[in-house]
């Protein structure tokens, strides 16, 4: 049972005091501490602050850097879309051009999301030979575009210029097999532009952060596991497809998730379980909200335990301190608990008590190999 | 001086309790780790169970994965046989096959040890031309076959099915510069079933875990070192003799392990000093008899002291908890005391204690190049 308490790590609000799981009421996670091992757990490496795309692949246990997964296949996940091996996902802003084909804002002034949903259902006319099209509206003047077909390549010119007074960028391939992608990108935009080259302000798409799925072997093929993830929002339950989890659909608030875990519990042996909210409190810059989130959590620890799991990890993806208002690059709370265990001298669940833990500041994604070895999934290596 | 007390990390009996290291008696351990420094020690990596050969070429400063011994090449060690740099070792089970050739036990009713050597003695009158063969009782139905002669591979098809009701496998190669070794065991196949076919129940042998030794680079090349092993149990013999130990035979108590250790403390310059007891007691679940086992070489170390070493390391190669009864994945009590260590807070020998060591969780691949540095043995990297 890996529990995500997303943003996990925090600051003080002023020196001297407690973070936000130190001020927390913690007491569930504090026992599980007690009786476990902690440490701090570093998702990609000392100094750097993950986004939600390596914090996770590292705790399924794979490299987080040579998994990474490239912007417009994540804003794909985010929105909840189909995404697969082959597919690419594009970064859209709608934009505004001059009559000579300046870009003169790269914004179109920041459209309303109606606007910008109008459109968007105006786009999904657009047919171009040989792909399939799908432009969804994220919000404001952002969109995704996710192009299906064969011999899709990342290796084309962004054609984001990145500034204005300059025309768009032309999406020149970047490699020899990168033809066929920019020929594709070509067409779309073209006919991007005899779709709505003569409204106002926004009569054209910028593209950037081409990107497919990583294709990662599975968690089953891996390590023989029969993974499931039960997260509510659309972006962790694409992470999880990634891994080649199964995903329990249609949750929608922590008392669900916890009625899934049970109903589930016969037919999985590796339980992903994602708690959002204290990223997003933390996001807010709300500290006494973030600590409020953790507590939640800590309510349903007990419900958890009631299922009797071989082995417990609760860490993060990542920190997101309140004070920052994003995540950052602290190192993250760890705990194991498990019967095979070697218990530590830690009796809470907070940065500085795990900063005291016998697993040290160690990488997230060891911690795969640490459950499956407390789970008695792993042999001998070597004899 | 490296003391390696063989699967030294342990696991309370129950919750809450000590460990066996720490319920034993070891004040000299203690007054070591007082004045030294200390930590744990991870032979190959989190979560991963080391077997003796990674667990002991970590210690000696090897890449514990890169210098991985297979299978055959290990028993031949453990057995105490020559095994030299292109010998293949080969692991072998009297099976019994029914007069179709199809094998109906793996086993062969796990003969008793007696017959093993009579069969084994009839077996090493096969001549094969080309090769020198070398066949060994281990005991019951395992036996161990050594090949000497040129351009061996250990790439060829194991015989042994995995199951009954099949033949064995042909030993066909698995790459063309195997195609040599395939057919001298071709031939050793049919040797063997003329010389023992008509014998019941153990008619043939299935064989598997082809293996060499890895050539390693020797510690005299690699550091200008002259290291001895003063180990009573052939296994640590051969791995000593792997990283280019001179070793002394003979040795069958810690008693005259100690003496031969005075004798050849002018000749030498890197001791390493094996003792096997507390992995052994681990694996028979005898938590107490683990920790007298701790405590008796505890008994040593003022002796030990009285050559005055300029550096000491006292760890494990892995853990063995006795409740585990077989090696572990948790990482391994270090201390290191020299002139130039700068101790820490610790006080104690146990794994909760070197826990809290300013060594923190380490690789048992750097032990070796911080025993070299507190021997004044390396320069300055850079100027």
């Amino acid at each position: 049972m890996l529990l995500v308490l997303d943003g996990l790590g925090g600051l003080p609000r002023e020196a001297g005091g407690p973070t936000e799981l130190e001020a927390a009421a913690t007491p569930n996670l504090d026992r599980l501490a007690a009786e476990g091992q902690t440490g701090l757990s570093q998702p990609v490496g000392l100094g750097i602050t993950p986004g939600s795309g390596p914090g996770h692949l590292a705790l399924f246990g794979y490299d987080p850097v040579a998994s990474n997964i490239g912007r417009g296949a994540l804003s794909a996940l985010g929105l909840g879309l189909r995404l697969d091996a082959g597919d690419l996902g594009v970064r859209l802003n709608f934009c505004t051009l001059d009559d000579q084909g300046i870009v003169v804002d790269r914004r179109a002034g920041r459209i309303d999301t109606s606007l910008n949903q109008t459109l968007v259902s105006r786009l999904n006319e657009i047919e171009v030979p040989g792909v399939e099209l799908e432009f969804t509206t994220e919000s404001q003047h952002r969109a995704v575009l996710i192009i299906r077909g064969a011999y899709l390549s990342p290796a084309v010119e962004e054609t984001d210029p990145q500034t204005v007074g300059v025309p768009p960028v032309e999406p020149e391939p970047l490699t020899a097999t990168a033809q066929h992608t920019s020929a594709v990108l070509r067409l779309v935009g073209e006919a991007v532009r005899n779709c709505i080259g003569s409204e106002s302000p926004a009569n054209f798409v910028l593209m950037r952060g081409y990107a497919g799925l990583p294709e990662l072997e599975s968690l089953h093929s891996l390590y023989g596991l029969q993974p499931v993830c039960l997260a509510t929002y659309p972006m962790y339950k694409g992470l999880a497809r990634v891994a080649g989890m199964a995903v329990v659909d249609g949750l929608e608030s922590v008392d669900e998730q916890m009625a899934a875990l049970a109903a589930a519990w016969d037919e999985y042996d590796y339980f992903f379980i994602h708690h959002k909210s204290p990223d997003a409190r933390g996001e807010d810059g709300e500290f006494d909200a973030k600590a409020r989130a953790l507590e939640a959590m800590d309510r349903m620890v007990p419900t958890l335990m009631e299922l009797e799991p071989d082995v417990v990890v609760v860490t993060g993806d990542h920190s997101t301190p309140s004070r920052m208002r994003q995540h950052s690059w602290h190192p993250v709370p760890c705990l194991i608990r498990g019967a095979h265990v070697l218990s530590d001298t830690v009796q809470s669940f907070g940065e500085r008590a795990c900063g005291q833990g016998s697993l040290g500041v160690f990488p997230a994604q060891s911690i795969m190999a640490m459950m499956l070895a407390h789970g008695g999934r792993l042999q001998k290596f070597g004899a």
